[in-house]
């Protein structure tokens, strides 16, 4: 027989947390929104800080909007634990991870003041991955399972190909590494490796570069191959992306007439004018 | 009852500005012509000031060019809210708003001369904007439905990648301010999210890059999720985009004898040689 | 009547030029390998002119070499004007443009000694582009055909979407300029547009780059929506390449049963077995 | 009639290296993870080489590994040659040669001492190219001919893409060199045509840019070629690989009621419920 407690935490548990119920969903959205808030505020500061060179404890105001950030998120961390029907299963997941960890950084602070200002500053900025719990409430996820499922489709290829990227990218890196020398920045097998990436990539930050004849030739061809390469996993997520999307259009025929080949979102057969199920 | 000023604004109206009419999508044409030619005006007058090192003032050629664009536009203005059937309408639009912003540069500079001239430069070039106007008489609005339906169709899913996009940029950019920290370019929390996506965009300026083992570490790893993720919105975008072609090729059957899938451009039955409806 | 010199004229045209017969096209062959040897040996000859800091005379091999290879082009040149059917048609063709073009730099060194060594180097460099004749021989243009219909079915909405790029390119580098200033490389107009190019296409050289914290905000507004953007002529283009390939598969159907969707390679029937139409 | 040695031979080889056999890919799959654990520490070894500034001998850890590493690949060497079918067949194959390869760094080190350490460390970083043997286990080969046959019938539009983008590399490279010349980094023609890869491949490391309007004009206009051209390799490849899934599920049509359109992974119609044939 369930005590009084135990019925107040079930209640309060499904009217704030339970994501099956409105009032659920609106809490969810309410939070996500308050971290939302919470990571505009940080980017403020930060944006403010370098203008006016001050420190942490000359911005009054972005010092209180901290506390009361972390005050809030304490108690929902708080009211979390105590109302989840096995409060392990949530202590152990990954939002309660993340809630507890992104509620640390000020009680951090007041521990162990001597910490560097700017690690604080880049832990509170990870409150951002709070704010995706608001998909959860957008209910997106039929939409995601089309995605998942071509890239699902698409397993075998992807890993061949990212299995192929990294063994050319360790061999290149270290072809490099031999051919330059550590005098034009490929100081390390690594840092060629690295350089490697930023190539295949396309990023081309431009802070190592070959210098000599024979490794701009490697770096060419290194960079032609990767031109080449990037149409592939484009290639096979698009293709498998359409052949899901043709499948679901083509499995949904008319009741009446048997025709097929609907779009997602006709309600009336297009041949015959007959009512489509849903 | 209409008075005689009414009626005569009226026609003028019909005559220039009105789309459905043939001189009305002329006139049409021709300011967005004259748009492109005041902004090829600008690029060279910046490309010849530079090289020869004048100031405004010293090239009279474009000095008087400029004051004749301004005329030209003001007249255009000043007509086009004389003449509108409801002016407010006008003026209160995108392209009231357009058109009246790119009339003020050279006035701003006879009130207060004391302004920088190259802020002028920057305002006169937004002129650009008067050009697509163009689009406006050559009716590319149906290929640009297809598009646009196909981006409506992939929009829960676009919005999902990109709110992963978003909150991996910061999460990236908040590690690579912790790690790298201020003396190799991550001076603020900003900065390195603006890294962030410099980066996963694959642009790589390279203005700031990790110098660290483990800044190289995370940003390869941040790179290698860009350059897959890269192929998502195309999957997406093509994927609908061919569906949606599909879609209107099949929903073009031969009125003779049912065959379906015919080329957009066909105007017979590839079956049975009868005329395809338009 | 035809003259003796008239029909030896038309039998030498027919046995080297005229690509219909196999000793043309071996001709053509001949002359695109020549013209791919000759532009290997310029690169060598560049590569090694850095590594010992030799001028062009004291390199004796590659002046005799490139004496030859100016001889063989002059011969080809005056052979085809003096074979051709109608001389001016050949002169004053794309091919006939090129082949004197690539014919003239030792004879300009021969006339101006004083000109550049290196615009010379570049100007025989661009004997690349008779590699090309080599495509004539292949006779790849059936292949060339799918992909060239799809880029014309997709004509409106790729104009459409560079019009976009365009105004989008100069209202950010106006923007850019107008905000970052001549201080942090933003010198004029026009080069605040190239940084556009350079930024919204994922190139991004460093060479210039935003230093203010409003500069890269919008230059991180530009890459989001670059980012977005490569999207589009991808999607375009292979939404309809794709459509094509069907059309074409679905219009081979088998003679004896009405089976569609056949490969391009396919002979027979797949449902029954009959021979199928090439 | 076999002597016992040849039977001794056949049996190790059976059970060790044939790939039909359990054992076989059991091997395989130990020695491929052996690599990849090889390269692992060659990578551990890079970093912590370059933090603490040591030599080569000072590491006796990784030096005892590389010992160790080195006897088991040359202990796997000599079996493999010892018990292969023909021997000769192994030696001179693609594996073969690689696994001699990456036998040998340690050995040329002891016999030539003098030799760079750096050139030591980029050969034995190429043993990640044993790593890929893993894929012949993992059997992903079904996966791959679909990619594969892709590739091959967009052959002929792929090649015709490669020879105009290199055509138009040399050309635009060559015209750098022209325009821009040696004080702006375009020191030799190959470097021109450096940059002109780096930038079509929108890499854009940025250590070569134009720098006079000219170059600039050209650099951009030579960009925007590139932007438009990277749709058409993975148009190519996308729409080749959507039509060979479409017709391999359209192949695969129902024994009883002739339904066509299954996805890969049905086993029974979706218009009758009879089972379909794998």
């Amino acid at each position: 027989m369930p005590t009084a407690t135990t019925s107040f935490r079930q209640r309060v548990y499904r009217r704030l947390f339970d994501q099956r119920t409105r009032s659920g969903r609106r809490v969810e959205a309410f939070f996500a929104l308050f971290a939302l808030f919470s990571v505009v505020l940080i980017f403020i500061e930060s944006g403010i800080g370098t203008q006016y060179h001050l420190t942490f404890e000359e911005w009054h105001a972005f010092v209180w909007l901290e506390i009361f950030v972390t005050l809030v998120f304490t108690f929902e961390y708080i009211l979390r634990v105590l109302c989840w029907p096995k409060p392990a299963n949530y202590v152990f997941s990954f939002w309660g991870f993340i809630d507890l960890a992104t509620v640390l950084p000020l009680y951090v602070l007041w521990l162990w003041p001597e910490i560097g200002i700017h690690y604080l500053f880049a832990w509170r900025a990870m409150r951002a991955v709070r704010v995706l719990r608001i998909l959860k409430v957008l209910r997106f996820m039929p939409s995601l399972m089309i995605l998942w499922r071509a890239i699902a489709r698409a397993r075998q290829q992807l890993i061949l190909f990212y299995a192929f990227i990294a063994v050319m990218m360790i061999v290149f890196g270290a072809l490099m590494y031999g051919i330059e020398g550590p005098q034009y920045g490929f100081t390390t097998l690594n840092a060629s490796v690295y350089w490697a990436i930023v190539t295949v990539s396309t990023v081309g930050y431009g802070d190592i570069t070959p210098h000599t004849a024979a490794g701009r030739t490697i770096a060419s061809i290194l960079i032609l191959i990767g031109y080449s390469l990037i149409a592939i996993p484009t290639g096979l997520i698009t293709s498998h992306m359409s052949a899901e999307l043709n499948s679901r259009r083509q499995s949904r025929a008319c009741p009446h007439c048997r025709h097929i080949g609907h779009e997602d979102d006709a309600r009336y057969c297009k041949a015959c004018g007959g009512a489509l199920a849903e």
